[in-house]
């Protein structure tokens, strides 16, 4: 099957090298000439071009930064639903907007091409080991079309809903789990504060109805785990940045539909102040910094 | 061995039978006449008043409602404290502030006395049953010679430090739990406003980094899950007001040893406008309702 | 000189109203019937299409509910911007994101039309009463064409930058409001929490440090002040959604612009979760009722 | 008239000495010697304990740091209360919280003693100049009779209610001002993210609805106003420390009436983090500078 990969960046390059060893026929392109020099130095075969790369692809894949990025890429008279072939199925694996997600569905739809949105959990280590996690919006025939080159960069597919409900599921988790890591942060420092070992804190916790995925396997005060970022000077997992981008798509669309996120806010707000503190590229956990007696 | 049991309210009294039940011999006391009635009418021994109860007894239990009761039956010289036998053990069962219990567990030192506080979770259904978890501070010898009373009333037994580790290592549970409740609600009425069924964005959350043990356990949206609050009118779990109260505890705390809570106040504010809007005697997953669009 | 006026809804109608009383040549549209009626029936005259109405224009001015209306009338092949006269001075008094103001002025500039953005404050009783505040953005030239027309509706003009800068004053401005309203609630709340006379404490505050305009001319206290509408039921003033929109547009902007913006983002969530609870519709002063013990 | 002046800091010193200045016979003490050598390099007259100092006055000024300082120097067998002759009237100019005030003023008023609280606000500028505001709780009587001492030492005088009122406005007061100090911040911080310049927003905003003390007298953005603490590099004014503590106070009594501040408590702690990250002694308008991009 023969596979166009639109986006080789940090996380897509592992990607559609996953891709090509499975046996799947690959085509990629990015905007930025170093990062086609990269596919092409892994033994990928490039393209001139996002459109010469899906002009006679069965699948287009998309990893993207932003909203407006795969807005230019699909859009317009120049975009990609213009040009590929009936029947090409599109997946777009950039985590963005879910309004954004759904117009260039529709979009598709209008032409008669099958879209999904499928962005990824598992940073740049899951994109390598091909244990990625997709979260999954779109009809199921198009989804069942996609499985097997998903099966070939990650390990876990859940299905969501129709068009959109991937990037929904994506942000109405992450939004939770930077809840979890300020709140986890706010407990630790509070039993600190009162001479607790956090250990024997974080131990009484994960047992209790405090039970979470922070306190569990991404403890953010040193000394209680090992191969975490906090054991490790807060290097080498998902970033402040990341996180606030993620926060910020989540409550960008929670204005959009209406829906009250108080805590989810001052999350985002939170991070953000790490983060002009001038803490953006260290990992999100290091926000138990910010709640750091002097 | 002898027991003098001081507060036979909802979670009290159940414990106290617990007690004789497992074969101790206790003598039990409350302020309110109809509570001792009921241990009486449950073939419980009663005494005339707190010192009575406890001037023979190896061991003191008391289960009260806030600190302000703990410092009036302990301290001063119509205390508990002044009046038990040398040798007493003083177990404080109560959530409290973690400072009132450590001042108490000094003026029980200072007598040569040996105190531990051991507040409990778990609600009157696991008082009743005997499957509460106790969160104990105190010395370990204390601790030991205190473990087949608690294992009498309960499952889990949790030694986290010295005295008021038990109160502090409760108040961090229960504020990230707080937290928990409200940002698994934001979440879950972000993918509603989206579309999404609730029931799979909780299986996604439960299988990704959201995990908690409100998604898990206690599911505030009604339909996707059973046996827990929400699935019957948010009746018969965890009050509103009792989350207030321990959120108050820690917001409290946090004030006194000066750490930063900006997550947990803004959580007990929550279930503070929450209890203002009459719903403060629902269980806690009902905040999931003050969300709610119209 | 020939003024169009598109959109005559609460806001826009009185305002071409007073245009016209002022002695200008205006000629009106709005999609929705009863609105053009009303104006004719005012003795407006009425053109067939926005693009009819402004097709012989000097000025345009409009007043529409969103970005959305405002993109959609100016922009595109069907828009005003393609269809006016060479020299045609456009005025948008509409309130909207500053980002879109500057997209539509960057369009209007590219066919060499000058554009000012000029949304006000002073609710339908300042339009009726043409006591209006302008907060403008755009070059002096036009500012100073706009000026005439501008007095004929309001009393207070701020030029306060180029394009957009008329919508970042209003949501910088208003963004502060709504927390001055939530921020004086809660100062007034406390005090009656304790005892005091809330004219008492309203009068110290208003002669010290704490002093703002709610408490010196809007106090959300019921019984405080007369002639606002806490004195009446919170009627007839500056509605919660309206408050909600404004917050909605301010919190929008700062995650497009990276602004840290925590107290505004929680005004925003609380008075959402006060509009959920269905007072969406009372004066935005309600909101100390979000604050009431029970 | 005979005056005991106890408590000579910063504040207490200069309110000392501009009572002898306005002919009052001083006698002061403090527990700390080199303010006690202090005042008597300023010609003041000093006793040897605090019951010395007060054993033959009239009348009774404290000024100490918090609450506990109050309640020893007034309560106990070793208290003032317990010390000073039938007649003397009791003035506590500390700000603690408004609880302990009527704690300790019952107390005075079981040995038939008067006493007020007048906490002050105007700092030690203020203090020197003896244009300090009085915020004053008491029976009117009393308050007569402290006024001639207290126009000595200020400016305004408020009488606000019984006892505890005076602490309760200033808590109520210094609350709202630390929320218009963020507030303005964060509105001040979106201009400038958007563009704007800070003094012509600003200058709209004090004729608009977001008028306020900071905006008006106290603005935070460095070059919009001469003669403040932002003109300075937030040096001498009102220290980041000195706001949490009113904060501190207002969030206890809070907790302590059941009154909800969402913003209060969240303001609290934006100023927490913000001492947190080293910056405790500057001026409170230096909170401006957590929501600084980098």
């Amino acid at each position: 099957m023969s596979i166009a990969f639109i986006g080789l960046g940090n996380m897509g390059l592992p990607m559609a090298l996953n891709l090509q060893r499975a046996g799947f026929d690959v085509l990629g392109f990015d905007l930025v000439a170093a990062q086609c020099e990269a596919f092409s130095s892994a033994g990928g075969k490039l393209a001139a071009s996002a459109n010469d790369a899906a002009a006679h692809a069965d699948i287009v894949i998309t990893m993207l930064p932003a909203s407006r990025h795969v807005q230019s890429v699909y859009l317009g008279e120049a975009g990609l639903i213009a040009h590929v072939q009936p029947g090409t199925l599109l997946i777009d694996c950039s985590t963005i907007a879910p309004q954004v997600s759904r117009e260039v569905a529709a979009a598709a739809q209008a032409r008669g091409l099958g879209m999904i949105d499928a962005p990824v959990s598992g940073g740049t280590g899951g994109a390598q080991a091909a244990t990625l996690t997709f979260m999954i919006g779109g009809e199921a025939a198009d989804v069942d079309r996609a499985r097997p080159l998903l099966q070939a960069m990650g390990k876990n597919l859940f299905h969501a809903g129709t068009a959109g409900a991937g990037q929904t599921v994506k942000i109405c988790n992450n939004m939770l789990v930077g809840m979890l890591m300020i709140g986890s942060s706010e407990a630790l420092r509070l039993g600190l504060a009162n001479g607790l070992d956090p250990k024997v804190l974080s131990d009484v916790i994960s047992k209790s109805s405090g039970r979470n995925w922070v306190i569990d396997n991404y403890n953010p005060c040193p000394g209680t785990m090992e191969n975490v970022p906090s054991a490790r000077g807060y290097t080498g997992g998902f970033s402040v940045d990341l996180m606030l981008k993620d926060l910020g798509l989540a409550v960008e669309n929670a204005l959009g539909v209406g829906a009250a996120v108080p805590m989810g806010a001052l999350a985002r707000n939170l991070f953000d102040l790490h983060s002009k503190a001038g803490h953006g590229s260290l990992d999100f956990a290091s926000v138990f910094d910010l709640l750091a007696p002097r």
